[in-house]
């Protein structure tokens, strides 16, 4: 891909704030993805294990409690719980809820030692392989996400628009994404799926201190994988699945689907094609990319996989220039 | 494998005894493996979905309550009470204590409903494949596992003469083994993994079926991988783990391995060899073949994976006329 600069950079903009943030990296939102965390404690303990291009990064343990556990979540999923509405509720008190006020306390925009840009490190049970999510349309987000594409090749699932789910950590900063890695099953290690995180979260830090000196170039497209809705299983009355996935579907995220592929298989040995469990506003297009086929977590949300449209966007005029205003006001190290 | 048969039948011993007992198959031993129970909720609803080749078998959810919560255990893990001492040991309360006893009571072979031979169904993060578990060297189980091996070819682990590990359910009847399947994460339904499962079980009843009509032919030997010990990950004082498993060990599993093969890298990247973490009564062989390779629910015990001698071995003299004898007694419906 043809990399050119897009924006005229204005040479008054200073290149480094000190009243600026830092670079915010969560590991743990979930307890039971464990690589993040074990990476965490090996920064910590070996700063120079991770290569931070010179800028300033605070590493910190999302749900400790659930980490401590290896569960997912004590009382609610911690990256649903970011929602200004839920947050302002006083009679949310969940320990989630309370983690989310206090991260925000500590690390927001406004924070006791404020970042200005947040990564959110998952793994997942599904072959998401190493990729993106961004939630919403944000320039420097869709920026930011371009550089890493460009960068590692990393595919984007762009998430929004989804009423059932919404309250996402990184929406809560002015720039920031997921990381997000599989397939590996939940509370387990594996070096492959650390190594991958490590690589990602590396190439951010790399194009952020790219656009922080002015040397940010970006390629003039960024493929998506725009979120359209998600799939449930069928189920019997008492909330238990009535089919399970088709094993062709099994591992074949971001492969394209027609409306006639199988995509479950009922207990009788039914064969069930996409265009049967496709609702109304899904129907009508020739190819869908299925994200997060068989996510564990997923199932309790009625999710059994998401489908999304893949397309190629021009980047939105100004989404570089902003994230250059955005990375120059990063503090260094 | 030539098919031979190396005992004579007595004539005299009854077919069938309609004073004897059941299969037991148990699904759900563990919470967070869901494939058994969703196979077991298909063969209750649909019970021509399964092939019980004229065998009465009992389906049983092995932990509900886990099950129910999607954990392995609530209080310790059920396929570990299954011990006299613990299940005799009245201030011994534990939940799955409780259920142990329980399934005793009732289907325990002077149970209310007595099974003779018990098959649990298991799922592992590991890839073991489709295989099979014997515990000890019973001759019955160790035929029966012969006669599955000749069917399907599935790789058996023979676990005994681990003092860290007893107490398992297979044991408390007088022939059983665990047939387990992976990898897959916890807490996911996988349609390949049902598959499995239902063909290694339906194998069983075959053997069965065929031992209790007197038509059983067994291969005279049967490959079995040895349980030698477990190696668990370097570890802090804090008991969080120093080290990952190589990249190269994972999923390798039922694959040889050489002592100065890299098993494991630490923190700053250094690789660890086999030689390095083998204690001292497991040292001396050329070559190991290591099983359960990154088992979620095994980091708890302290098993990063475990070694085994892969070796042949003559049927016992008498297994399969044991088996014979033993399946004449299984109730036909």
């Amino acid at each position: 891909m043809k990399c050119v600069r897009l924006w005229a950079r204005d040479p008054a903009m200073p290149m480094h704030d000190p009243t600026g943030g830092s670079i915010l990296v969560v590991a743990g939102t979930h307890g039971n993805e464990r690589h993040a965390p074990w990476l965490l404690q090996q920064w910590q303990t070996q700063p120079q294990a991770l290569q931070r291009h010179g800028l300033e990064v605070q590493l910190v343990l999302g749900n400790a409690e659930a980490h401590r556990q290896n569960r997912r979540y004590i009382d609610r999923d911690l990256n649903r719980c970011f929602d200004p509405g839920l947050l302002e509720d006083p009679n949310a008190q969940a320990l989630e809820v309370q983690r989310a006020r206090e991260l925000l306390k500590l690390y927001g925009p406004q924070g006791e030692q404020p970042a200005l840009v947040v990564v959110d490190l998952h793994s997942t049970t599904a072959a998401m392989g190493n990729s993106l999510v961004v939630y919403g349309r944000r320039p420097a987000d869709l920026a930011l996400a371009a550089g890493l594409q460009q960068c590692l090749g990393l595919p984007v699932y762009l998430h929004e628009a989804d009423q059932a789910q919404h309250g996402f950590l990184v929406e809560c900063w002015p720039c920031g994404l997921v990381i997000e890695v599989g397939p590996v099953p939940q509370g387990v290690l594996q070096a492959a799926i650390c190594r991958q995180t490590q690589l990602a979260l590396e190439a951010v830090f790399a194009v952020l201190a790219a656009a922080a000196s002015g040397q940010l170039c970006l390629p003039p497209e960024l493929v998506v994988h725009r979120h359209l809705g998600s799939i449930d299983l069928p189920r019997h009355p008492d909330g238990t699945p009535a089919a399970l996935l088709h094993p062709g579907l099994q591992g074949c995220d971001w492969q394209p689907l027609q409306p006639r592929d199988p995509v479950m298989v009922d207990g009788a040995g039914q064969v069930i094609a996409l265009e049967a469990v496709l609702p109304p506003a899904l129907a009508g297009r020739q190819r869908y990319w299925p994200l997060f086929i068989n996510e564990a977590a997923y199932g309790e949300k009625g999710i059994a996989f998401s489908l999304t449209a893949r397309e190629c966007w021009a980047l939105p005029a100004g989404a570089a220039a902003g994230l250059e205003q955005l990375a120059a006001q990063l503090r260094r190290c």
